[in-house]
């Protein structure tokens, strides 16, 4: 049974807000192993941030054929309040469309994928499903576990896709070729506490802060480039605690998220933000989320391309815009692209995908498995 | 019963945190009734701000005579944890010291008044004692309420003097010859929430809020004048409240807390800082606690002079420094002046004052209602 629209229903019935575990892994297990697959599922990690439930599947082609990936995650975001069908995990055709959280984040492209590879011979080379139950939270366990079960077990993939829908108005209109990186900095400013009758005895931290966050944003990162969008920033979080209006506070602190592009790394923006901050006597502490990455054009993107157009007639945008995903570690190990279905509904209420698409998609998966595995 | 001392002793020994009643108010009246005076007690106002209790005292000199009022409070701070004494409300005589809650602010000075009142003769004018048992707290039903029942009595002062601690380093060196002004500004900005990855599809209200502010920070007020040191603006609170770090906030709140002296209103700088939040899209909603007040150097401020120097040879300082008083609510009443005993350790634990200078205070008090009376 591979008609992509029941695997995509079967997928969708099995509640996995994330972490994702049991169940929707059953449901993945019992499509690929009648596929030929040798499915590897394990726990990775520890509270808070874990377990997590993953699972490697491989269908190893000829010696020495070339190996090719999909990639995607089964856990979903909260399906919120509000739906107007009978229930998120509930799948529901209406007209064109397949309602149902993960219907195109990313269950139904996970469901495109298996459809694909029951079209590709084993013959044709190796190909391998990395799929994690963590991708949607704070994906410390998730694809990152997988990569390194893969080092450990010698599996190495030439290429791979990861299925996030990357379509914005029609699918195949856009595949993302790269990331921007992504990096958070805590601010705080010390003062001296005080009354606001005797300034002279106190140290107000507030001034300086704001001082800090109107030089922070008036700064031009980067104006872009041939692929990426300027490097942005973005102050989201100002604290101060203060309930009395009589007193001047001792302490000020702010939050910057920073989405970057490949002129900068997470440590030249920490350094560079960090001095900003020693001006004004302030301290920052960075996270670095995850560095920008880009898979150059070239004859993997030629293949996505090519695949799509046969598929749609349209030339997909290679695009780096938007948000992180697992692509950010994926990159370490091969090549990626991300190609998937239209992205309008993801985490929202009723999300859902045209069943059309689902049958375009998994034809397109086909043509790029089979062409990645020739290259 | 008039030593100055012992009366002291006795309103200290009854506990009377903000807002205070009953047993301190008992003593009071006790003290009052044999000098003559007619004593009315009421309670004013509901929660949370009340019931207060307040005490107008007076007694009548001949007919057309001058009326001079002291004005006080009751109540005390909490006297918090670690007095070196048996406790905050059992005074005790250590050396020259008398110690607990009130020494100084300011049951010492209300004993101060009513040890001079008995060596000012009835056939000198009218006196009155303008009482609160909420000074120290929200005073909105204290000497606001005992305003209005003079009003209705018909009973109004011509000069008024407020024992609060007024003196620095020795008892003498500062009166109170007015005070600033104080507003409280709570600054708005809306924005529209959004993802950090997808910036143009929201609107971050902080880079317009932190400009506002380094706006606000770096206003001149003003530079002072003969009798006002310079006005004062501080910033005490800035809330975003955003506990995700990918999301762009759709709000950020901030408060202002300024000081400010006469060339100034409430009014004037409401609406300056109103326009400067306009010009950055936010929005300012002001609250005055108090406008500035003045009461010119004249023969008032000389007659106070007068009984400090001849008792201790100082000549006090006419200053407007320091935080509000019930003055702010006096000054429409008559000329108000604040003189008192020296403010090192008020609303501090082991709160002192020397008994000699509650024997000075005393006679300087004499002093300054026989002048008054004669004025
Ligand atoms: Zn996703
Ligand atoms: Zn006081």
């Amino acid at each position: 049974m591979t008609d992509v629209l029941e695997l995509a229903k079967r997928l969708i019935s099995a509640p996995s807000v994330t972490p994702a575990s049991g169940a929707v892994f059953d449901a993945m297990e019992a499509m690929l192993a009648p596929l030929g697959f040798a499915v590897h599922r394990f726990m990775a990690g520890e509270a808070p941030d874990g377990p997590v439930e993953n699972l490697f599947a491989i269908r190893s082609g000829p010696a020495g054929s070339r190996h090719f990936a999909f990639a995607g995650h089964l856990d979903v975001v909260p399906p919120g309040e509000g739906w107007s069908t009978a229930g998120a995990f509930e799948p529901e055709e209406r007209g064109a469309l397949l309602y149902g959280r993960g219907a195109v984040d990313m269950k139904g492209s996970i469901a495109c994928m298996v459809a694909a590879v029951a079209n590709v011979p084993q013959d044709a080379g190796t190909i391998s499903f990395i799929i994690t139950g963590d991708e949607e939270g704070p994906a410390i366990y998730g694809t990152r576990a997988l990569i390194d079960y893969m080092r450990d077990q010698g599996h190495q993939p030439d290429l791979c896709l990861v299925g996030e829908p990357t379509s914005v108005q029609r699918m195949g209109d856009m595949m993302k070729v790269g990331r921007r990186g992504s990096l958070n900095i805590w601010l705080t400013v010390e003062g001296k506490e005080g009354h606001v009758a005797y300034p002279h005895l106190a140290d107000n931290p507030i001034p300086r802060m704001v001082a800090m966050l109107a030089d922070l944003a008036a700064l031009e990162l980067d104006r872009g480039n041939d692929w990426f969008q300027p490097s942005n920033l973005e102050i989201t979080e100002l604290e101060v605690g203060n309930p009395a209006t009589n007193v001047i506070p001792p302490r000020a602190t702010a939050r910057l998220s920073i989405r970057f592009n490949d002129h900068h790394t997470g440590a030249s923006l920490s350094e560079l933000v960090g001095g900003i901050a020693e001006k004004h006597g302030g301290t920052a502490l960075p996270i670095i989320s995850g560095e920008p990455f880009l898979t150059l054009p070239g004859e993997f993107s030629a293949i996505v391309a090519r695949a799509v157009q046969a598929e749609t007639g349209l030339d997909p945008e290679p695009s780096t815009t938007g948000g992180t995903s697992d692509a950010r570690f994926l990159r370490a190990v091969c090549p990626v692209i991300e190609f998937g279905l239209i992205n309008a509904t993801m985490h929202k209420r009723d999300e859902a995908v045209a069943i059309a698409d689902l049958y375009a998609l998994s034809r397109i998966y086909t043509a790029i498995a089979t062409a990645a595995l020739q290259s």
